[in-house]
């Protein structure tokens, strides 16, 4: 698997920029024109490349918004099967949320913000989100269970997995926000387990 | 509110049992032929019913489905607001999922089995049930905000709530479950309780 070298992989050693290029410019197209009203061949001209370099790149406009989707998967599942036996399913949780600490470096935070305002405007963005919520769920509680978590504990880490995920890209990618990612993550994992035992304790 | 009549409740009247033989109509054929290959037309006639009948009940095949998701969230966002000023997140959740029982009486219980069937096959379907359930689980964590509760627990006890629900609707629905929902129902909320509890004390 680490040294699994894809199609995708060997087109990205030729256009070593392309790919994060054409990110940039399908952001700013996007948060000026809208999603719905901006064309691969806008995205690649803005970008200088042509739109045969788009599709090598990505499937679809979609998938610029979408494409860490699969890498977050991943990370999460493989942090979670690395995790030492002894390890809480609270542990593997700060283990899932740590191994995604390299997806958000500072020069993405930009990239994060605008991704937010394209997605708040579009409705049917949101519903691609809550599906992507909805798989990476899937994928913690999966990951658990294969650790011997039972099924019930499996499906409730999952979704205070997710919540703390969403929590921390919302307040990471804040405009005056300095801290970073994994620092986030481990506030809003701990404040959502102090609700946890305030809700497993309500009569 | 409690008073208003629209035009679907008037039509209704005049129709009074089009609406469930419709929906057992739809639901025997999407078993036998697939969700995608029956027509209105085709549930229509199994119900010998006309197709403008059809439509003035279900806006179009797929709400069929989804057509109780609308009283879900009324049913659910209702008994969170009616709840008394001193009940817990976890009251709440359990007059939520109270209120449901009158939906899920014995002689659905065939419908739902086939419901989940017809679910199971079509991976389209399965998105729009993820969909309904994120929406749900907006509505519940915006009721339990306007009582005051603090937005991290309201976000927690929401998807507890809709865990609590969709093991509740998927245990009721087995072919040999004789218990009635709102049984089933206490159990799996306490049973996900025991799981807050153990998650929260973890190291």
């Amino acid at each position: 698997m680490g040294l699994g070298v894809n199609s995708t992989e060997s087109v990205a050693r030729w256009e070593p920029h392309a790919r994060e290029r054409l990110e940039r410019a399908a952001l700013a197209l996007f948060v000026e024109r809208g999603y719905d009203a901006t064309t691969v061949a806008e995205i690649a001209e803005r970008a200088g490349l042509t739109k045969s370099t788009f599709f090598r790149q990505f499937a679809d406009k979609r998938e610029v918004l979408s494409g860490s989707q699969d890498i977050l998967i991943e990370l999460f599942s493989g942090a979670i099967a690395a995790a030492p036996p002894a390890a809480t399913a609270i542990d593997c949780l700060a283990s899932a949320l740590e191994s995604a600490g390299p997806v958000f470096t500072p020069d993405r935070h930009d990239l994060a913000q605008q991704r937010r305002v394209v997605i708040a405007a579009n409705s049917g963005l949101q519903e691609r989100e809550l599906l992507k919520r909805a798989r990476l769920a899937t994928a913690i509680a999966d990951a658990l269970r294969a650790r011997g978590v039972d099924d019930t504990s499996a499906r409730l880490a999952a979704e205070m997995g997710v919540l703390a995920f969403s929590t921390t890209i919302a307040r990471w990618s804040e405009p005056a926000n300095q801290q970073p990612f994994t620092t986030i993550a481990r506030t809003a994992l701990s404040e959502l387990q102090t609700r946890a035992t305030l809700l497993g304790n309500q009569g």
